[in-house]
């Protein structure tokens, strides 16, 4: 996986021509699917206007330090309110003052900053983590980056059969496949991380308000401002949001403060907004106007994959949303699209077709599996799936054939 | 090290109460001169007015990617420019256009990305880093938080003396004693990563344009700007930066955009008015106006310690500054305060009168030594003084006299 580096990195981000990241894609262009940018709600803070912009002077925010009284002495303290105001809000995660909010450059360092608080040193083998396949690519990779001595990764959390310590990490709603989660190895010695990036109300209905020991949320997805880099994390126990904010600060002594006051101005806007629509309907909130977004594109694939001889996906749940007070089915940021047995290489398929997708076997899944992101701009996700509705495979029409079992 | 996290966390930052970080400090308060948060610059910056203002509106800068054609995906064109001018004009570093630029979240985690980049896995052995002491104590930390199994912290390069592959850090100006330094290893195993953090001409003069293979500096001590985390790496080898970039990419999806265009337009306006300001003498620009402060300091300290019968320091070299084109002597970022050999615990000693430092023995070195920021806010600063030029030791008067050998 790391092996592949020059051409098609870790996360998928991006491949090295410039031509497979247009801005508005010519007909031929490549289509960058593999990594779930989230550009698709562009248009929405466009038309948001001056209430969500940031105005910085060249003095402010100078400091290391943004709150020494606090367990994560670099969260800035309106990004802390924000962050417990739109979980209250949504009610998806239980933010209340006692637990601890620990900011991190995006999810994924908290995600080591947690393997590191729940990692011991001193231990006669290193830590074991897993995670039920299929699971998000980036988990195996980050932890086996520099190959540490303090953890170790184990794979799909369903073979774990060791005696010792271990970590499990929880993906719910899932990446790459959408489904609500819950821990799957039945033993005592474990911890869980709980990655939530996906628990939001334009994603999955939010059924009830997760309350467990670490749990991960991510700007990106919320929101939609991947480049700003902000996660969090909610903790229970202190010593642990002391651990990862010890993680932080000495990998990256905090974490930038111009993305932490943006954050919590976009966080803010949100909430206000669902409030305010809330009394006075005329207007879309974000989470409103990202269902019917997310909910168009669905019904759209749904189309092209009913009429495909090829791909196939899984059907979703329906629930109940108590944010949004009706029943509707997940739409996940990621299509997990299956093709026949006839295909043995997806992603090579589809690459036949300039779209790029992340293979199955990058989750722990096989080849005929491919992640798809469902987030891109409109004028990408439309050619995605006029070209998805073109392709045929079949031995003689010398298109292919190649990628046929 | 590591055990202390509650109470001193590694960088020094900050201490766990409230009460060490006042903005502005009661006569008693305790001063927190042992992280080196550049606060003092703050004053320079409210002056520049709105020329620095920086204003993001609420659909910028969503992507995770900023420029897909470049080696280093996440950085953003405006910073790469900014970075390539201020070097150009400050002479300080060769940053033409062949070289790479990677940016990072502080150069804290562009040197991780070089160890990851320069230590290769699958060798017998983990590969050596080391440093001459006294070294800036970030690194052994850095190294050692997980341990890895690619590198292993081996300590003082002057007694580095195996045969198998190692990395040598050269921070020149030194941190913590200001002194310009060179690789001391001679052995052809090695490879170089030069820590160029404090080489800019408010604290050292600027001797020649350095042109190693990889160069790390830091917008945090160029213009004071910490709380951004940004940072950046100069890159004389496409596939060194190529696996630097790697390394970010797996960590943190890239550096936050927010900072970055902020790092941009602060670089910028640094070197807008120094060629202003060259042609029209009768305003100060950045480097002019911190390099006074820094000079002023330094004579007020020289001023105390001539007084003191404890504290000494070393005298710094006087040298041609090719940037301001004059003689001056260096005035490093922090002072490394040596107590005479009565004193067996110079850190011990200082917070006695509530000064926090860093002792000697986290730099390795030993605990006569303290390294104490120079880059306070002017009140917290003059304290130091005051309090500083008040500590005596001896038998009988009832202070201090548990420090004391």
């Amino acid at each position: 996986m790391c092996g592949t580096e020059n051409k098609t990195p870790a996360s998928g981000l991006p491949a090295v021509s410039g031509e497979t990241w247009p801005t508005t894609p010519s007909p031929d262009a490549v289509l960058n699917l593999d990594v779930g940018d989230p550009t698709m709600y562009e248009a929405y803070w466009k038309g948001a206007g001056d209430r969500c912009s940031l105005v910085i002077s060249g003095s402010e925010l100078m400091s290391y330090i943004s709150n020494p009284g606090s367990t994560c002495w670099f969260l800035e303290p309106e990004l802390d309110k924000s962050i417990r105001r739109i979980h209250d809000l949504v009610g998806n995660a239980v933010a209340e003052d006692g637990r601890h909010i620990v900011v991190g450059t995006g999810s994924t360092q908290l995600l080591q900053a947690a393997l590191y608080a729940l990692c011991p040193p001193g231990l006669p083998k290193p830590t074991s983590v897993v995670c039920a396949a299929p699971y998000y690519s980036c988990y195996q990779e980050v932890t086996e980056l520099l190959q540490s001595n303090l953890y170790k990764w184990e794979g799909d959390a369903h073979n774990f059969d060791k005696d010792g310590p271990f970590v499990e990490i929880v993906t719910s709603p899932n990446n790459p496949d959408g489904l609500v989660r819950e821990a799957v190895v039945n033993c005592p010695n474990g911890k869980l991380v709980h990655d939530l990036a996906y628990y939001w109300p334009h994603y999955t209905p939010i059924t009830r308000q997760a309350d467990y020991d670490i749990m991960l949320f991510t700007f990106s997805k919320c929101s939609g401002h991947a480049g700003s880099r902000i996660g969090w994390a909610i903790v229970k126990d202190k010593e642990v949001a002391v651990k990862m904010t010890k993680f932080m600060e000495v990998t990256t002594i905090g974490v930038s403060k111009e993305s932490q006051l943006r954050a919590a101005k976009i966080l803010g806007t949100i909430c206000d907004d669902c409030q305010a629509f809330n009394a006075n309907t005329k207007s879309e909130s974000f989470f409103d106007h990202a269902k019917r977004l997310m909910t168009e594109r669905w019904d759209k694939l749904h189309e092209v994959i009913k009429r495909s001889e090829i791909f196939s996906l899984a059907k979703f749940p329906r629930d109940y949303c108590l944010f949004s007070a009706e029943f509707f089915e997940t739409h996940p940021a990621f299509a997990w699209l299956k093709c026949n047995n006839k295909v043995k290489d997806s992603e090579g398929l589809l690459r036949g077709h300039k779209i790029l997708t992340r293979s199955g076997n990058r989750f722990g899944a096989d080849r005929t599996y491919v992640r798809v992101s469902m987030l891109s701009g409109e004028e990408v996700f439309n050619l995605f799936l006029e070209r998805l509705s073109t392709i045929k495979i079949g031995i003689g029409n010398g298109n292919d054939t190649s990628h046929i079992n």
